[in-house]
This record gives structure tokens, C-alpha cells and sequence, in this order.
């Protein structure tokens, strides 16, 4: 007899986000499934950990069919708590579906992929999942796919070390996507604006709102594939070395 | 007229640590500081930004001759707010003196090298310094090194996207360093333990309590050069792009 799947699904949305539970509704039909993940939003988390204070557990249930740990962290809490010390070793982790993308540099901010390098961390083929919009949110496209790349990652497996970050375009119907498209992670930087205002007690305070980037015109970019209505996959992996600059940085000859 | 240099410093441990404060006595030395930081603790917060909140800043003085920016936000947070609501347009970034080392894997999770990544990404020369010990530190010896690097950095410039991550030994006395070595970060995975405990009002909760890894055996690794008693000095650049692996994930032929 084949033995069943084990997939553990996390996210940086929160237990309660609607894309998990998409993906949770189509992931069932290919496994068992396990849910650990946020017990509130927690997203633009970067890879934070919690060293601090103290991470709780609590049941979180829904519908019925929905099961799953919501934890007092941040996803990449989730998946230490879930492997270390809930026990729970599964042969695929997914994080996601986020709702907005994870392209470009902004991918170092982003708890979902955060998630999936925690897989990595522990051996684990990861991918992490978003839908790239933030309006009418129809994650069935996205969710389908999953199931269909899990099954892949699967049969193929994936190098030590790296994980599929995988983008989603938000189109009307099924029919409008393109393809899919195997890219770089876009590096073009963001010029970013604060606006500064006045509380009702007339103390300054500033808040990010804005972030303008002009696009690199290479088509393998992440963003590049989105706009056109295809799917991004970006192999991403942990090794930040840059290694094509160490001869050089050798040639300065650093001396204390 | 040689024009003064400026320079921008942060951190991780909050504008209250004695670790910016050697850093900040030693740099004056050089140019005109700015220093704009956390104003707590921001251990192990990752690359993380605040978008749902608003951020104060607040004057922070000491000992006559060390004035900064106190902000309740990131590393990062402190970098773009520096830069795009205060108008510091530093020549030169520098992030630390961490209390304990930023090496390995655990760079992921380092706020210390996400302000660097911060400078980065705004076209600032870059660099993180942390001192390799949480007991008795003594940060002359990295303050004195940042100072040297310094120098060295504007010289010679920096690639677009690449900062340098570098880790100070903790010796006794300056003449037991052994030199500079240029290093790649090590990628040697952790094994974590949680200690599971009961609260006083008999609620289980976890607390992450231990890393053990199995540290690779090149000697070109960034916890080698430390554990010999010399400064390590990592490229670091934020294209997290698995480049090698494209081709083969290509010929997966991925349809939707």
C-alpha cells in the first residue's frame, strides 16, 4: 500500500486568511495534512524569530474539515515549533496562498518565503505560494497549481538548499493564464516614501507608504512573467555569499 | 577643502548599546555621524518592516557627545526612515557593533545585516561588524577594525547589491588576532531544541531554547576564520536566485 502523503501548511496571512484555506481545501485530496501558522496577520515579518518570549498553541478549527495550530509567532516560528517541538515531519511544506506577491527584492521582507526557508533549514522541499493581488482575491488558479507542482517537487525532488518561489497571476478566468515561466528574482531597487503627519496630541509621526520601481527589462525577472499573465517559479536558496566578489575582496589584502 | 564624510550608523541592540556607542567614538574620528536606531531591542527580527504602524522618533542623548534618532521600529525601519523622511544621505552605512555573531545561517535572521542590506539597497557603501561574544565584551578592538575598514571601503567602492559582513573574535588582548580572512557564509544547518513548560496557570508553552550545528570543515567558512582567532569578512548581496539551478528546473517543462 502507498503511504500517504504528509504536507505541512503555514503561511505570514494567519490561520484565519482565506488562501490558506484554499490551499488546505485542494491539498487535502493529495495527503494528510497538518496547519501551523500565525495566530494574527504577520506579514512584512522578514525571517524574524522569536528568542524573547514565550510561543503558545492554540486549536484553531473551521467548517469542520479545517484543522490546525495557531501559534502566538512568526511563520518561521511556526515551522521550528511544528518540526521541533510538535513533532510533525512532513515530506512537503507549502506556505501560503499569500495574498499580494513576493517578487524583486522584496522577497527579504516576506514572511511566506521565510516559511519555506525554514523547510529548507530542515530538508524539506518547500515552496512558498502567492496570488499577486491584493482586490477580489480568487485563489482556485493558485491552489490547483500547487497541487499540481507538489506532485512534481515530489517526483523530481529539489537540491539541498533551495526552495520554489512561486508567484501567481490574479486573471479573470483559467483560460487568460500564459504558461508558466522558471525566473530570476528581479533586483531593481524601490524608491520608497514616508509620509509625515501630526497625531491629535501634536506629536510627528511617519508612516511607509509608497514603494515605485522601474521594472528591469530582462523577460526571465519575476515581475516581467507576471505582467505577462504567466506563472513565476524563482529556484531561491539561503547562501547570501556573493561568490564571484571573493577573488577580488582577496586582492585587497585587509590587514588588521 | 577635503569635504568631511558622512556617515550613518545602527544597529540591532537598540541606540542605548554599548556596542554603537564604541562604534559611534571611534567613527567620529573619521567624519560627521548620524545615528539613527532602534530605540529597544530588535534581536532576531530579521529583515522585518513596519507597515502597520505609525513610527516616532525621539532625540537621544549621552554623555554630551553622542546624539541619535530613537526610533519604535526595525533596523530596517531606521535605515529607510533615515534616509527617506530625515534626509540622511550618508556616504558610508555602518551596523553594529553587534553583541554576538552573525554568521552561518543565522545571518537570515540578523537585524544587524538587514540594516546593511537597507544601505544597499540605496546605493550606500555597506557594512555589518559584530563582536563573536554575548560575555565580557570588549568592543575596542572592532571599533578600531570598523574604523580601518572604513577607510578602506571608500577607496575602493563596493559592488552594486553587495555589502561586507564582517565578524570581529573576541581575544583577550589585541595581539591575539590572527589576521583578516576573507570567508563565504557558512550553510551548515542547525539542529533546535524547544523546552516545553507549564505556566503558573498550568497553560503549556514553548521556549526556543538551543542551536547545535556541525560546522562545515572549510576552512574557508565564516565560523572557522573565527574560531582562529581572525576577523571574518563575508560579501554579502541579496540576489537570492539559485542561478545554477535554472537550467535544470527549465527542463522540468512545467505546464499549468
Amino acid at each position: 500500500m502507498k503511504k500517504k502523503i504528509k504536507i505541512l501548511l503555514t503561511n505570514d496571512d494567519g490561520i484565519t486568511a482565506p488562501g490558506l484555506f484554499a490551499l488546505h481545501k485542494e491539498m487535502k485530496k493529495m495527503g494528510d495534512i497538518s496547519v501551523v501558522a500565525p495566530d494574527s496577520e504577520k506579514s512584512a515579518v522578514g525571517h524574524a524569530i522569536t528568542l524573547s518570549d514565550p510561543l503558545r498553541v492554540s486549536d484553531y478549527k473551521k467548517n469542520g474539515d479545517f484543522f490546525g495550530y495557531a501559534v502566538n509567532g512568526t511563520p518561521a516560528d511556526c515551522v521550528k515549533l511544528a518540526y521541533w517541538a510538535l513533532g510533525i515531519k512532513p515530506d512537503l511544506l507549502i506556505s501560503g496562498i499569500n495574498l499580494g506577491s513576493n517578487t524583486g527584492i522584496n522577497i527579504i521582507y516576506s514572511g511566506t518565503v521565510s516559511a519555506a526557508t525554514e523547510g529548507v533549514f530542515l530538508n524539506i522541499p518547500s515552496f512558498a505560494i502567492s496570488l499577486t493581488t491584493f482586490l477580489n482575491p480568487n485563489f482556485s488558479v493558485a491552489a490547483k497549481f500547487a497541487r499540481k507542482l507538489s506532485q512534481i517537487v515530489l517526483d523530481k525532488g529539489l537540491p539541498e538548499g533551495t526552495l520554489l518561489n512561486v508567484n501567481v497571476p490574479s486573471v479573470k478566468k483559467e483560460s487568460d493564464l500564459q504558461g508558466v515561466q522558471i525566473t530570476r528574482q528581479g533586483t531593481a531597487m524601490y524608491h520608497e516614501e514616508f509620509d509625515k503627519r501630526t497625531d491629535p496630541h501634536k506629536r510627528v509621526y511617519y508612516w511607509l507608504t509608497g514603494q515605485k520601481v522601474k521594472l528591469e527589462k530582462d523577460p526571465d525577472v519575476d515581475d516581467r512573467a507576471i505582467l505577462n499573465n504567466k506563472i513565476s517559479i524563482t529556484p531561491v536558496h539561503f547562501d547570501l555569499t556573493n561568490h564571484d566578489y571573493l577573488d577580488e575582496l582577496r586582492d585587497w589584502k585587509i590587514e588588521y
